[in-house]
């Protein structure tokens, strides 16, 4: 099968709902018109085989997660989905592989009115680079470099199931199989957080997803905000299957498990009520964490107040 | 090194001279602005290491070519360079390597105004993702099903000389080391046409970019116009160090060779005054090869206008 017949096959779809793109697949490039008033969000993630996922990771469930993670990063900034491209490096024309890849990514891709509108095919390593682009009214995104000082922290649905899942994966400590494939769920296949996001435009201060562990994604926006804060650990959301493990495990992959694609957001306390209500009108639950303070550096607290001292290290792909 | 400091260090660069990002590297998106009037061009092209170029590639061509390859996608529709996302896996956190890479990456994207706005690093298989952005006037790109009956046929600059350098870095023949350092320069460091596309707007009927070979890439916008073509084969403009092998090599390297990054280009013959006097304003030479046709398939003549019968395959990745 050629690369030509390959894309014609699996990717090329003639009738999308939407039809954004002015011109898609098959030319040198797609073309896109901004609605007016509107600026277009922009995001890249490249996941590779041993790296991001295991090598035989189920091709339906990688199809998904790679759009998701892509479709995570437009949530972070408020932005609605609107196109994406796909570049992928095969190591061989494996048609029962691409027809898996290609339904989970395009369940997805049509939950989210998302349109493939270009890309690459081409033979090597297994390799999915996709760049999304998303819409924004001129001056809604949620940023991180806008956080302020007495900011509530928010975290979305729970964290620490994905990294669960992966620490029994890689035989860190045995799980029994019914707790991991529960737990698997939330590593495989996320739910980007796209609803919420949208709802939290005009609302939330800041805004980011939370993939390398809260603890040190916070620290992005705290960074860019010139802040500091205190998080009360024992009231972050663990994942069901997290619940049931150690207080210092519960801890440990709550604050810096990784891969759990939730909204980490900071909102004024004075809006409590609204954060409740974009919650709620997307069907997202959300948790209060802790707040923001002009000291910097990140203070963590257990549930009687007392300081915490954990050594953690969020994932850093070449550290 | 970690893999924010890793971006800190290569990629962020605060002073760009147009700053048409209004945000860029260090959010979960760039927000990109469109003009009043525009549409936005977007191509993928990721290069793997072992397919796209040899291991051990000088990292300032190679930077310099990740781009160049997808600008001639902007040249090919006749979009002006905006910005770029770049998607990086390496097998290590290289800092010579680095630094070399996004010096070439850098001088050509300054030469083309393309800021860099965001993307990805990871830890894996050498593998080089660019989405670039660029912007044509609305109605005004050009596309590959738009060309004409009797359009004459253009290709600029010269053919095969990549080609002709590769394969003696595979073995297939020898070429002495002067030949073979001079045709590596097309290789390694193709130019894009983007001065040439512009120029062409509103002159052509069609174009696209040779990358695959000119007989396969001129196929694209033959099927999609629903024409065929007639060329004259010894009027294909040979690169310089192809023009001292034999006819068959020059005939079959002009034709099929690939990795050339020139503009292929239909136009009315009524136009090849202006035609000439874009290629004149951009500084890059055209030259007129053959005619389309209603009559399907190509058709290869030889200066004595007779039909040539030439076995030639475009490159494909999947072959």
């Amino acid at each position: 099968m050629s690369e030509f017949d390959l894309i014609a096959r699996y990717f090329v779809r003639h009738a999308h709902p939407k039809n954004r793109a002015m011109l898609g697949i098959g030319d040198d490039c797609a073309l896109l018109l901004q609605q007016d008033g509107m600026q277009t969000a922009i995001s890249s993630d490249m996941l590779v085989e041993g790296r991001h996922f295991f090598a035989g990771t189920d091709a339906y469930k990688l199809g998904h997660k790679s759009l998701a993670v892509n479709l995570s990063d437009l949530a972070a900034m408020g932005a609605e989905p609107v196109a994406f491209t796909l570049a992928l490096s095969l190591p061989k024309a494996d048609e029962q592989w691409l027809e898996k890849f290609s339904a989970g990514l395009f369940a997805l891709a049509d939950e989210h009115n998302c349109e493939l509108i270009g890309g690459d095919t081409t033979k090597g390593p297994l390799n999915i680079c996709i760049t999304i682009f998303g819409q924004t009214p001129i001056g809604t995104a949620l940023r991180r470099d806008t956080a302020q000082i007495g900011d509530d922290i928010w975290v979305s649905g729970t964290l620490g199931d994905a990294r669960l899942a992966l620490g029994a994966m890689h035989k860190e400590y045995e799980l029994d199989a019914k707790t991991l494939n529960a737990a698997a769920v939330s590593l495989h296949t996320p739910q980007p957080r796209v609803a919420l996001g949208l709802a939290l435009r005009g609302v939330a201060h800041s805004a980011l997803d939370v993939s390398d562990g809260l603890i040190g994604d916070l620290g992005h926006i705290l960074k860019k905000s010139g802040l500091g804060a205190t998080l009360n650990v024992d009231t972050l959301p663990a994942g069901a299957m997290l619940q049931k493990q150690s207080v210092e495990m519960r801890r440990r992959f709550t604050l810096a498990g990784g891969d759990d694609y939730e909204l980490c957001f900071t909102a004024p306390a004075s809006r409590r009520e609204e954060v409740l209500g974009a919650a709620l009108a997307a069907n997202t639950s959300v948790t209060r964490i802790g707040s923001t303070e002009a000291t910097p550096g990140t203070r963590l607290l257990d549930s009687d107040g007392k300081i915490l001292d954990l050594q953690l290290a969020s994932f850093d792909h070449f550290a």
